[in-house]
């Protein structure tokens, strides 16, 4: 008989089902109106573009677009990114980039490069889901660091890496991982402050920062902040990209910019994990920035997303009880909102109240590497109609008045039965 | 400063630059005729296909493949690949299917679900360049397992794993991995006795067996062999499959097929690698399968490759000097041969003489994972012209004769100067 318990590598073993997708499963009914995926909108997805712009790779070089690529990535489309970048406020050279699978592969890659079993990343609290999996696959300690509305809280992190030095950890603290603009789950964006007082901790600790920025370009107000790989030199910023949410995630398609030492070691794990990324999608990226296609797509989203996100904000104000303790994020941009919820009430329980009342969202434990994070949960306005938003947000209050009217009703009949 | 030395995974400071890769890289001046890589003939691609079942994707559901897709991969596909592999001999579900992004990926994700530092993987001797690195960039420990024409040796596979037991390692014995069809790089097929003996190995000493095949399809004479997945009933065997080979290496598209629990965990380690593999790629080729175009396709390129194999030999008999030891397989399909130098013949001096002749392959080394295989090297029959393959094979003959010649006189040479 086959043993599979004894055959699968420890990192395997420590690999499980998310409870939380098994919870998405149930936001998939179509009843149901859903603030808990983070899908981009389909009806903006530029889909005559992609044709036309198909259409004439293959005419023009079929036979490269469907052969092997290069793992560093197709270089015209780097020269591409390079210009982008440039106009985002982020210098550098072809050779610093590597083209990936989109950034869930840049955060594998990373892991994969940087992590021995046991080995410390520091993260947000709370984090990105897929930054858990990703660190967790390779048997990482993940380290959630506080963060308030300026992001991380640099004397946090110092506190905890002092402790972990004190106990014995030195050489295995390693990584630094923050969503810097428009946080994933928390809307949250670091500010210059932040990203600076950062990088001086990673300097004096000598720890890599991982800057990984789906959403920079999503800004509907205020001010670009500085990227953390710009603010300095000596090669400890990794930043990561991804076209999932400005052009189209069935692509795959993202970007690694790292100091040339880092971009090279990655390459090798690269080739050994996939070969290349696909020369036709990447072709068709190329030539659809060639032809200034993917700033028209950047407006387009950004205005859609805009108003969806201010009509979440205005509905949250409007319809949410007012409850000691309730509140919730204002972001800048992105695709999510952060709601936390008075202390005594937990969001697995009220998830089961809005599902009823067909709604949905994330728990906030989904996005704390020992989810920890009872009383909070995330909202996604990029996907659903402003009508269903309106009408979502309608059904969310209801849920958590009624939510608390029984924690409320439940504690005084507990204090009739026990006075 | 920063110390990547100390930061860097130990996985990682085990990745090296292949040298191989470096010497390939003169393989690619356009005067000399490489028989190095391994690339399918980018004449017999399908553009005008693809081009059409794309249109037809992008205007039926543009937005659907330009989205997120489930991590097991579209189940549309998922059911064509069970029709196909059942015309193939392999009796499958849609449930025992991932989809990945090639067969690399393959690899990579089979080595992190399989494999701690220092786990025993056997090997082929000689094996393929691309599962000695996925391997490698976990850590494992490679064994070489002698091969002869039918396939590996399961006399000296057992030795093998009878002394590591006896060393202490029997908990660290995992995967066997062989190419059973027109191996990667000797070309030669696993008899069926052989692959029974294998399985009965691998139930022995419970360990599970990577059957990877991507030539399978590109049979040019004999009758297919059974694979090894269908030749036992208990879930220890995983059969790698691609598209690269028989469709389009552009769309970095192939699928794992095995039991549901390891199929189940695989998922977990892909969706923690890359969420899915693009939706768009495999929207078409579900597409391009639906519409019958794989199967005109194989027998395209099965008729094209069958004749540039058969110049190839016919070259090599007519052209090759008549060396004691100097021999080559005879494969009946895929798209490699492998040449046996005489013993006193290293393959890396030959490859300067070569290149001087402007003619390239891939010395043996590249295909052991200690580079113990000093008098052989392969031979690519796909991708060169049948002119190409006639005039390389000549250039080829005439470096080994003068290498012979010049060996002979040193020795002569030698033997004048210490009688």
């Amino acid at each position: 008989m086959i043993n599979l318990e004894k055959l699968f590598s420890k990192n395997a073993l420590g690999m499980k089902r998310s409870e939380i997708r098994e919870l998405l499963k149930v936001t998939r009914r179509p009843e149901i109106i859903s603030f808990a995926g983070g899908l981009p909108a389909p009806e903006l997805f530029p889909v005559e573009e992609v044709k036309e712009v198909t259409d004439y790779i293959l005419e023009k070089e079929g036979k490269i677009a469907l052969q092997y690529g290069p793992t560093e990535g197709d270089t015209r489309l780097k020269e591409e990114l390079v210009k982008h970048m440039e106009e985002e406020g982020l210098k550098t050279e072809v050779e610093n980039i590597l083209v990936v699978s989109a950034s869930q592969q840049a955060l594998d890659l990373v892991a994969k490069v940087f992590l021995n079993r046991k080995d410390v990343v520091f993260v947000e609290e709370p984090t990105y889901v897929g930054g858990i999996q990703a660190f967790n696959s390779y048997g990482a300690r993940m380290v959630p660091v506080k963060s308030d509305e300026d992001g991380i809280l640099p004397e946090e992190l110092e506190k905890s890496i002092v402790e972990l030095i004190k106990n014995g950890f030195r050489s295995q603290l390693k990584l630094i991982y923050i969503i810097p603009d428009f946080q994933n789950p928390s809307g949250i964006t670091t500010s210059l402050e932040r990203r600076k007082s950062l990088l001086e901790i990673a300097e004096k600790y000598d720890l890599i920062v991982i800057e990984d920025t789906p959403y920079r370009q999503l800004r509907y107000r205020g001010e670009t902040v500085a990227p953390i790989y710009s603010l300095e030199n000596s090669g400890r910023v990794i930043s990561l990209f991804t076209f999932s949410k400005i052009f189209a995630p069935g692509f795959r398609l993202g970007w690694i910019v790292g100091s040339k030492e880092i971009i090279e070691k990655i390459i090798m794990a690269k080739q050994a994990a996939d070969l290349c990324t696909s020369p036709f999608t990447q072709s068709i990226t190329y030539e659809y920035l060639r032809r200034g296609y993917l700033k028209k797509q950047i407006k387009l989203i950004k205005e859609n997303y805009k108003e969806k996100m201010e009509i979440m904000l205005e509905s949250l104000e409007k319809e949410m009880p007012s409850l000691e303790g309730l509140k919730w994020t204002k972001p800048d941009g992105g695709l999510f909102l952060w709601v936390t919820l008075p202390e005594y009430m937990d969001s697995r329980e009220l998830f089961l109240k809005a599902i009823d009342k067909k709604v949905a969202y994330v728990v906030g434990d989904a996005f704390h590497p020992q989810a920890k994070m009872k009383n909070a949960f995330r909202l996604n306005f990029s996907y659903p109609s402003p009508k269903k938003i309106r009408e979502g947000v309608k059904r969310l209050a209801d849920a958590i008045s009624e939510y608390n009217d029984e924690i409320k009703g439940k504690k005084l009949k507990d204090a009739v039965i026990f006075p």
